[in-house]
């Protein structure tokens, strides 16, 4: 293997496909990229088991070959050299040099026929949506992904494809996001769960451009598929929670609120309710709705806190228990000015919607009880 | 106690003091930040028994008084407000209650009586530096302190001034950094032990501006003294270093480099002499110098690298290993377009100098036997 190629090229290459390699295993190969060449191309592969990442860019190639490579010190060297172009080749000892002006590097490599193969994927359904469009949807709802292995089908966001219109939901058993997004191009009903940790890669690897991606689900797989790119991921098993039958569709009590004020009252609040001081302990918010206000409150060991915040108001009165971060989470995806918070009783869950367009997304937060 | 503060001045002098609280402590009060009204200032002050920090501001005391609250829930708590006029005030109940617009914060507080006084200096010797100047003598020389803790004189840096001069020195049983700067004004002679802990700390406190900073020193403690704001440490107790003798003054071998192409050289060198594989383990690099050019060279157990970097050589040729992060930080340190680096044998330290004014700085590192 004998190739040449552009330092930016090359580390825009490694940079997507190296969050794929293992980085704790007992498996070396796994810690690996493995690099084929391909008449004027090379394809630069990652793949620890779960996740895969395919990526291919053009090169001089003047003898073709393929190696593996460990992921993180090809890695970290390439992004050092100097800004032009790097020779990179196989040596009688098998080691891979990289030479460039003064600098010249000799890596250990590993058999490329030892790496194992990324599973083959019989496509089912599949969408094709704007690159910005997923990462917003991913931004939007993956905060609220479980972090609890118990229940592992938690763990992913669920993709739901439903007359025309893409639905990714996450949920933790405290809270929900949900954002919707109309497809452009019609496509059949599917639904599949993908583990969060794949969707925090693809989100790291895909633009916020309006280039595209195909999201292709088989029966196991799942895999996205842009212009260079490939990323192949399993998907989760198991029954995803039927969320459209627990998010509250009718409130008692409406507020509509200016979005960033109600955001850094929560932040400010959120220093008393997570007291810096006991870190180990939490103290739930207090929001208190009454005409034309909110009043949110914190009581810890060290002090105490109230904010006030002037609001339109529809609706009863109410009285209710909040972890404080579960809004502040839910308010920082949101990109709109205004928001509806509608709640039911101080024993249900409470749902931010759009005032623009309600159904654009939801996020469902559970109360706390209080004490007093 | 009843002040208007304006946010942004505030956050300035909380900023400066909040440093000096401790974070971890039996003695709560040590955590604390001391706020003293004293007619249309305040003076806050922390200290934990080795650092004392103190500032005044201006601002509107409406009723004179003390207190002490705990530093870091009161400096996030001000971080967060709106940026306008605060209002703060103790309550019947003894909490410091915090008032901005609609938010309402009441804080826990301790006796004023009950936090300890700072050490009286009697300053025997003293000369004053522009900020910007400590603020580059500490960057040029912190790095080489001593952290192990079993000599702990080398913990700190030496301030000597001597002939109208004043020489910053740092040691670590390793490596050397010397930085020296000619006084405006005439100044006795008088050598003192500052701990690197207080010198992070007033490096992030001082400004980058021609402002005085006047450097005050009594028998076992020093002041740094600014416009608003004072701060005290103790001395480190020993004998330093006789760093002059120590430092060769001649050389066998010389180069003359472009300081940023051998920066470049040791951080790729790097890359592979601390194996991000082998996390433990550190490989010498060794420096090969022949007429007209350097080699560096470096081999692990994963791959070898050599780096070639064309310079003016005087005097023998060399080959002598060492440790590449003592170059790196040295020449990070340095701003310099080129340096000297002076070789005696593969056992004798080797010094960086500066081309333009020898003297000006120093940084002696010593080699590494090679194996082979």
């Amino acid at each position: 293997m004998k190739i040449i190629c552009e330092k930016e090229k090359l580390i825009k290459a490694i940079t997507s496909v190296v969050k794929a390699a293992s980085s704790k295993t007992t498996m070396p190969i796994l810690e690996g990229i493995l690099i084929q060449t391909n008449d004027n191309e090379i394809k630069l592969t990652t793949y620890d088991l779960e996740i895969g990442i395919e990526y291919v860019m053009d090169c001089i190639v003047n003898e073709q070959g393929s190696t593996v490579v460990n992921a993180v010190m090809f890695s970290e060297i390439i992004r050092k050299l100097p800004d032009t172009e790097i020779n990179i080749y196989l040596n009688d000892n098998n080691l891979l040099v990289i030479e460039c002006e003064g600098s010249l590097y000799k890596l250990a490599t590993m058999n490329a026929e030892e790496f194992p193969e990324l599973p083959k994927i019989d496509i089912e359904n599949s969408i094709e949506l704007e690159q910005n469009t997923l990462k917003s949807m991913i931004r939007k709802t993956i905060f609220a992904v479980s972090v609890e292995e118990n229940r592992p089908i938690f763990t992913g966001c669920l993709f739901e494809v439903k007359n025309n219109k893409i639905n990714v939901v996450a949920v933790d058993g405290f809270r929900l996001g949900l954002k919707s997004n109309f497809l452009q191009n019609a496509a059949n009903d599917f639904s599949a769960v993908i583990p969060g940790k794949t969707l925090n890669e693809v989100n790291k690897i895909i633009s916020d451009s309006f280039d595209k991606i195909k999201i292709g689900i088989a029966k196991n797989q799942a895999l996205f598929e842009m212009d260079n790119c490939k990323i192949v991921t399993r998907l989760l098993d198991g029954e995803f929670l039927n969320y459209e039958n627990v998010i509250p569709k009718n409130w008692e009590t409406r507020i509509r609120v200016n979005k960033q004020d109600l955001q850094n009252c929560f932040e400010r609040i959120s220093l008393i309710s997570t007291s810096s001081i006991e870190k180990e302990k939490k103290y739930p918010v207090k929001l208190l709705i009454e005409i034309g206000k909110v009043t949110i409150s914190c009581t810890n060991q060290t002090g105490d806190a109230k904010e006030e915040i002037y609001v339109s108001t529809e609706g009863k009165n109410l009285e209710a228990g909040f972890n404080p971060k579960y809004f502040l989470d839910a308010l920082k995806a949101i990109d709109d000015e205004e928001i509806f918070v509608d709640f039911g009783t101080n024993i249900s869950p409470c749902v931010i919607r759009s005032v623009e367009d309600i159904g654009d997304y939801e996020y469902m937060i559970l109360p706390i009880r209080m004490k007093d």
